[in-house]
């Protein structure tokens, strides 16, 4: 076995106790590589059978002698007490009211007058430091002075006790052993240690291949409440990486200092639903440069001593922003990352700048799936399918799945669909791979963002549902695996003209979000740049309040183009005659089942020229719209399914006028989809559900005939 | 027959042909006035029988050959073209596109530098007026050194051709006589005129015992569109008010003048819905004083002619403002309007400074009810029933209906139920008029308009149903019969304490509105004594988005008190999770149905320590919250139903720690009211439906017994 192949390749997970039969099962699997999990290890006869072998390693914890040797170097946050209200004069307020204490703790050993900030929360007014005094004995904050019945918080330095990720386990699975202690890479005593215990990790463990790094310095915000149970997660959050040298270097650079709200935000956290400031713009920046240049001496390191570096895409990976501008200098071999869909196969997948890429599928071979009764199998089999569609656009180099491997061979089918699972990768990876597919258009989604966060906008927790962003998330999904050529792009990007390059550009989210574009609307330039761009042919896709900004009479700032425009209430007095919706038209046309919306938008209405496609009350939820030359589509909100992918499919071609083009490499189902691949002269009909399809399959030139198709199945075409 | 006897009585309306009849019906239905309607006039013999007349006079419009002498004296309308985006550097723009030709036309016979602007809709800015042209010939704008696609548009004075009310019956009755030309009482000649030609009509209409004034000046905002259609309504707009005589009168006195945009106001022509700007409430003002003082002279002229002045609340009603501070110094004996429901009848039984008031009921006698197969006697009583429930908390002191009396007779039933409801009308008037019946709460409703909008919130065009605002309109149906006593105040009235009067405060409404208060909770001062105020005992009720101001954090501003915030996608990173409903909480032990918001309010979610009433996904319809010593309600919506009544006047005993009282004078049964009128010792048992009720009484002390009602019947009961 050649340790280096790495493309099409599987990496299993291992344990002690299974020996023989993991060695079976990763032949009867064609694996090259062998993992350990959290609370498993690698056997050795199975480092020794030729499989390479990665290694989980932990930078910033998992050290607790050396972390009890430096307590002022732990990592920090910045967070903020409950607004309370002064009812007299004076007020104490309890700082740690709703934090975890075994967490963090009040940071007392820096310059409050610097790190903490006292804020009249009614006013916005900072309260002068002579008119507070923290009490380090039972963590209040005395604050004179009071306005009657104005609200005050307190924002403090906050020393972390415990690893965010070892502590969601921890509690989790009931462990008692040491709390691991985080120590910060760049405080001086640490930033010394972190190499030297690399060196010191790679000489004794001299049968690692692949240093799987879980991961760097930061990990997002993840903080537990007073009862031990979640009470703040961002995925994105960069709360948990400052620090008093980190603020000191960062004023010496840029020439100001920032503020404890500055990370507070008002209790926003510079959640990546807010449009960013540009202090955190700065400071991230600023953590990029610093992760970058510090994960490259251990990345150097793990090459010197002849192992390749792999980065989990998670935990503490704050900083790297693999989408970012200093990505590339950690030199990282490869990425891992766990995968849901098809979101998390292109976030993983479209990574520049990086050797591989490996997606940890599911399910998680753990108890809570592979248990009398579980349904493990149904649940890989889904899995696959949504990733599938996404790798059959822009293919992971490998694929690998985590756990109790005993666990998972006590499910015979469930090991004979790994294998045949394993097996169509392989097939998949050896055609595509480098083959790009053919695709009919160039489309861009615009936020505030752009590519920073390519494949990462409405995300809350690492691919967690939630009830406000669903809605949004499906966008992304149905494009993950559709024949367009996605990218993001900023608003900035926009104004410099980077709209020219495009046949469609999507906005969508809600009003004041980052992704809508909330305040960065309020610009005359950017509103007539996008208008120019329309008005000249472009195709403009809008979801949810695209373009929301109140102002000049209109709510949503596009909506001459958009067609529809949101009723706050202002203009009720205006009738409004266009509430007749247009049967079948070209868009709806795959549609068979009942339009979905999630959670919708209400309120939106038509304007007079616009045409409506679908409509409840006075609330459109579908329309379209010609502007000069160009076009635009409105929906309500678009919640993953293949009907609405199959939407939005549609919508991209009318919008750019290439509606001829729809029907070359189409099949009318909506759960099939096809991938060209001009390179070898062949096409994928793809069949996502779980349903026999007999569809009609229509080629490059648009002949169509009918095909067959077993649930699941994916067919190769000559072309 | 005492012609001066108005308390307790009905009106009829008359018609040429029918004389006998309408005689015996006279007589039946106990009638002692008489009225004309739009194209019927009173018959000399029913004149001459000793019933009070009423006749409709026009102030403003209905003469012709008078306004044709002075056509530069007709009203005027501020408008505003379509937005035009430039293509290029210059852009003609077709301002009368969309307006009805036959209603208004452009006035260039003045200042247009100074009447006319032409705006920069990206920017905001103002087109200098070097860089238009206006051209009379084809009324259309010429704009040069345009910036690109930048939208632009022309704000423009137009003078008004027809009368709006009678170009509405014009059209939908397909009349062909001459069009009503509207003249301006701020007008030299039409000032002058308007009081003589009084004078001789009154001469001439020796019969007539009071003068129906329909109405006086200024109609509300009612715009057409090019296809002969409503374009514009809003029955609270000044738009028609305006002139250049005004605005000169206006910048003298106040010392600024009014650009066009203070009217336009980006196309929402400053909607009651909008907070108002100084400058409008300046020129309301402004208008109010000029109307008042004017009328007056008519009235005046009315009663040295020995007559009585009533005025129809609607139409040419603009700047009357029976709630305003000016009303009273017109000097009207009576004011008439039509009842759709509890709201307009509280609307005009609460008018302060006027003599009597009378209430002009549904059905109107009309052909689209009484036709063959219609059902006007159903609609007689449901009109009542809803009508009464307000009445007996404020009874007006006279009812009446319109239209064709023959068409009416056609229907015996109709007949029979009218003779009832006037007789049952003329008992409760003879029983509870003047003496108020007793309340255990008084409610403030809170907004940016207070007194002035009396029963007039969340209002478009009178009593019309729009999806926007049945939500909140449900509130005031609810409170116009319920057992409490209501007042509309303003927040500047908060701000100078006016809330230690009350045990209630609603706030309702949808974000950025003038009814939820919009940037004017942007005020530390005002959220500081709300707070207050709760905190030692006040109940706060918020329906919708109450407080709404996104700052500090908080989208609610006062979501400490509330206990609810909504989310905007900011803190999504939060943990939720108070996700649970309490059962039969006191506010909702009598609702027996499913719980109705109407359009209801998504994402707003509940604090840690909040009770969560109703909950569907994460979506809190209504929650209850302790504040210090007082207490806080949520509820998404209010749509009126019988329930919903009942719900809100539970919350607003629970609110105000007053559930002891709650069961006095009070039945179980959600579409029973109970009022108790302490002067004379009685109380009345209201069924407002059509059902037969059996249901517990609860009397003064709280003592229970079974009722019976039949349906809609009213029972009273000795205390």
């Amino acid at each position: 076995m050649n340790k280096k192949a790495v493309g099409g390749g599987i990496t299993v997970p291992t344990e002690t106790g299974f020996v023989d039969e993991t060695l079976q099962l990763l032949k009867r699997w064609d694996a090259d590589a062998v993992r350990d999990c959290d609370g498993t290890s690698i056997p050795e006869e199975i480092k020794k059978s030729g499989y390479k072998v990665y290694s989980t390693y932990f930078v910033a914890r998992g050290d607790n002698d050396f972390a009890k040797t430096v307590p002022e170097e732990r990592t920090h946050f910045f967070v903020c007490s409950d607004y309370v209200a002064a009812t007299g004069k004076t007020l104490k307020i309890d700082i740690m009211s709703g934090y975890f204490a075994q967490q963090i703790q009040p940071e007392y050993d820096c310059d409050l007058s610097r790190y903490w900030e006292v804020i009249d929360r009614t006013d916005g007014s900072i309260v002068p430091v002579s008119d507070w005094t923290a009490n380090k004995k039972d963590n209040t904050v005395e604050i004179r002075n009071c306005k009657l019945f104005h609200q005050y918080s307190v924002s403090f330095l906050a020393r972390a006790l415990w690893d965010s990720t070892q502590m969601y386990n921890y509690i989790t699975n009931n462990w008692t052993k040491d709390k691991d202690l985080p120590f910060d890479a760049r405080c001086e005593k640490t930033s010394e240690y972190i190499v030297k215990r690399l060196d010191k990790w790679l000489d004794e463990h001299p049968d690692t291949d692949v240093v799987r790094f879980t991961t760097f310095f930061y990990h997002f915000s993840l903080l537990f409440n007073d009862k031990g149970k979640e009470k703040f997660v961002d995925w994105f959050g960069y709360s948990g990486s400052v620090s008093v040298p980190a603020l000191e270097a960062f004023e010496k650079e840029y020439g100001y200092s920032l503020r404890p709200e500055d990370f507070v935000d008002a209790g926003y956290y510079n959640s990546p639903f807010r449009v960013p400031s540009k202090a955190f713009s700065d400071y991230m920046d600023f953590t990029m440069r610093f992760v970058s240049k510090t994960a490259k001496k251990l990345v150097d390191k793990v090459h010197e001593k002849g192992r390749e570096a792999m980065m989990f895409l998670g935990d503490n990976w704050i900083g790297t922003e693999p989408y970012g501008k200093y990505f590339k200098d950690i030199g990282l071999d490869a990425v891992v990352g766990s995968v849901g869909g098809g979101v998390t196969v292109r976030m993983l997948s479209d990574m520049p700048d990086i050797g591989y890429v490996e997606g940890r599928f599911l399910p998680y071979f753990f108890p809570d799936t592979f248990h009398e009764g579980g349904e493990p199998t149904k649940e890989l089999k889904k899995n696959w399918r949504i990733a599938r569609r996404a790798m059959m656009k822009k293919p992971l180099d490998r694929i690998g799945y985590g756990g109790y491997l005993s666990l998972a061979a006590k499910f015979p089918d469930f090991i004979d669909e790994v294998e045949r699972i394993r097996f169509e990768f392989k097939d998949i990876y050896a055609k595509i791979k480098g083959n790009d597919p053919h695709s009919n258009l160039k489309v861009a989604v615009i936020n505030a963002w752009g590519k920073i966060r390519s494949w990462q906008c409405f995300m809350v927790a690492h691919e967690l549902w939630y009830q406000k962003v669903y809605s949004y998330q499906g966008i992304l999904e149905a494009l993950s695996g559709m024949p367009v050529d996605v990218s993001f792009i900023s608003f900035e990007d926009v104004l410099g003209g980077a709209l020219d390059g495009f046949d469609v550009a999507i906005n969508a989210g809600d009003a004041g979000t980052a992704f809508s574009g909330g305040k960065l609307w309020d610009n005359p330039e950017l509103e007539a740049k996008v208008r120019e761009w329309v008005y000249n042919g472009g195709g403009f896709i809008g979801i949810g309040e695209p373009s929301a900004f109140l102002k000049n009479g209109k709510y949503f700032v596009l909506s001459d183009v958009l067609g529809v425009d949101k009723e706050l209430g202002f203009t009720l007095s205006t009738d409004k005659y266009n509430l007749q919706k247009e049967e079948k038209h070209f868009i709806l046309k795959d549609a068979t089942q009942p339009l979905e919306y999630g959670e919708g938008m209400k309120s939106v209405y038509a304007k007079e020229n616009t045409t409506v496609l679908d409509i409840s009350g006075q609330d459109v939820f579908m329309a379209v719209n010609d502007y000069g030359k160009g076009r635009a589509f409105y929906m309500a909100g678009l919640p993953y399914s293949v009907q609405n992918e199959r939407i939005l499919y549609r919508a991209c071609h009318y919008v750019a006028h290439k509606e001829e083009l729809l029907k070359r490499w189409y099949c009318d189902d909506t759960a099939v989809t096809v991938q060209y691949y001009p390179q070898i002269g062949e096409c994928a009909i793809i069949n996502s559900s779980d349903r026999e399809i007999t569809t009609n399959f229509y080629d490059g030139q648009g002949k169509s005939e009918k095909v067959k198709l077993l649930p699941g199945e994916l067919k190769w075409r000559k072309a």
